[in-house]
């Protein structure tokens, strides 16, 4: 932005004072970036043509730490993360929006690192970001970024998905292995070196969802995506709005063998840890197993699972069946947060 | 969220974790402000019904320091700036998302006194916080609370208000007086008191925007709310956007005298500064008296004044005569950046 060479420019206050430095950024890094005739209009809202369907729209602030780790960064995260909520209820993503809370002193080149890692996946995703917003705030009060992206999707008339349509008999499928993205940051903040290849599993789901809901009209209930708080916190959600209990299998619980031995070394248990790629599918019980062929033929879903059933019982309980025969209760995460995970 | 009274409690990195301490603020303090059937469905994403006509969709994020001033707090600047955004490109506003990044040790009374706020802004403008998201970052890691607030809404086919639609011969309307949100956070950061009423001007303008297009269809060509970088800013933008100049008239400019005489003191130029419950009309010549009285006659507008004229000239420059009788470039702001002001 100014004569010297980008690799030692940083962020400046004046950057997020809405005048000709934030005209600069916008110009130079973010349109380079993330061009499209509806973002370069600049104006106070981005107006984008509407379709037949009901809206979606769903919001996420992202404050990992570390901003850069094992298959992905803060800004990947923030798109694929927006995409997925809005493929939770069946909606296709039409749009995204960008808000960004910059620290001064955050290095140009870790922006611009951020900036085009979302402008791949936004093209990976065809989902585009429309509008945006840029503050900065003085060094120590924020930790280099935070990202808020927001989504727009169209859901069509017929699809109706929610946590209260999961019904007795339905089976819980997970669409791949669990805890690798919430393993992944807790071992690089810990500064853990592992054995094995353990990445984050940040992956848009938009796609397998639309595939789902075309091959098996009206055979899924309920999806949601088991971020913060992992599987076991969205099962105890979908049971409790549904009033319903969830029997779950321990051991057909897909989990990676790195992510296992890192879960054993840190004291923690995989049910509980974010995932950012991954669906948890709640679906009628004949339709099933053909579901479960058709997740595990796709590379979103090739570790797919059948991990449980839908019950009556206690309204909101979720049970799993160990290996051993016994049985225990599953509650939703408390007590050991594990902050700045996405 | 304990058995201490609330009055001690702080906000905990747990209140973050997506499990049981998230959901327990979400049903004691979010609910219990914001409640509404969708909202309450606490899904992935929100699903509203659709309507006729194109989308608009815009995002912002607040960082403003001090959190509560005179006039307004971080809530309800929220709330009112997420809503003109949409009504700047004749929007009607559907619905809002909220998304709360809070530091560690945040006191919960100050956390419930903004959602409070927040809710009484969205109920008295008729537009509902439908989808959410809350994170915590430790200590130090960011300042107290900053939210973001995006917005979608319908915009009337009939309707296509841009920038670039600025013509020659345009007057340009102010709906009311320069600067007063910036100078109130200005001054009350620096600890000075002034005589008179210095307050923040937050206030949502999409009904006066509704009135205006309803009454004078085909006549209002631009709409702008002058926030970060002022009218001078905002106007430089048009300017740039139609290709064509903007010849304000400074005796025109409508200033409260304790904005001027705040000015003078801090040496600041009111046409820069901050204004949030403030819009720039850019109207055909021949309606604009009468576009004039009718903003006069109501509260949002009731000190408008028409500030200049759009002229044929050189592409993005907007010029300011003096009271006597020469004329200066209005730059866009740079250099003198006031941080954390929105």
């Amino acid at each position: 932005m100014t004569n010297e060479p980008v690799s030692d420019q940083v962020i400046l206050l004046d950057h997020g004072s809405g005048g000709l430095a934030s005209q600069q950024l916008i110009g130079e890094l973010f349109l380079k970036y993330l061009d499209n005739p509806i973002l370069r209009g600049l104006e106070d809202s981005a107006v984008v043509d509407n379709r037949p369907g009901r809206l979606a729209f769903t919001t996420d602030s992202y404050v990992v730490d570390p901003i850069f780790f094992p298959g992905g960064d803060i800004g990947k995260l923030a798109v694929h993360g927006t995409i997925n909520d809005l493929a939770m209820r069946g909606a296709e993503p039409i749009c995204l929006s960008l808000g960004l809370i910059l620290e001064e002193g955050l290095p140009l080149t870790d922006l611009e690192t951020i900036i085009s890692s979302i402008s791949e996946a936004c093209k990976q995703s065809g989902v585009p970001i429309v509008t945006g917003d840029t503050k900065v705030v003085p060094r120590g009060k924020a930790d280099k970024i935070f990202i808020n992206t927001s989504g727009v999707g169209i859901v069509p008339e017929t699809i109706s998905l929610s946590s209260r349509q999961a019904a007795v008999g339905d089976k819980v499928i997970l669409s791949g292995t669990m805890g690798d993205h919430g393993i992944t940051i807790m071992t690089r903040r810990a500064g853990i070196a592992l054995q094995g290849n353990l990445q984050s599993d940040t992956m848009p789901l938009h796609r397998l969802v639309a595939r789902l809901l075309a091959e098996f009209p009206g055979s899924v209930h309920t999806l949601r995506d088991p971020t913060r708080g992992g599987v076991a916190t969205s099962l105890n959600e979908i049971a409790a709005a549904s009033g319903l209990s969830i029997q779950l299998d321990e051991k057909s619980l897909p989990v990676r063998p790195e992510v296992r031995a890192a879960c054993e070394i840190l004291g923690l248990e995989a049910l509980y840890l974010a995932n950012e790629g991954k669906l948890l599918a709640v679906v009628a019980p004949e339709p099933a197993p053909a579901l479960l062929s058709l997740l595990k033929a796709t590379p979103e879903g090739q570790d797919a699972a059948i991990i449980g059933t839908v019950v009556a019982g206690t309204a909101g309980r979720v049970v799993i069946n160990t290996p051993i025969g016994g049985s225990r209760v599953v509650s939703p995460l408390h007590g050991e947060p594990l902050p700045r995970i996405c």
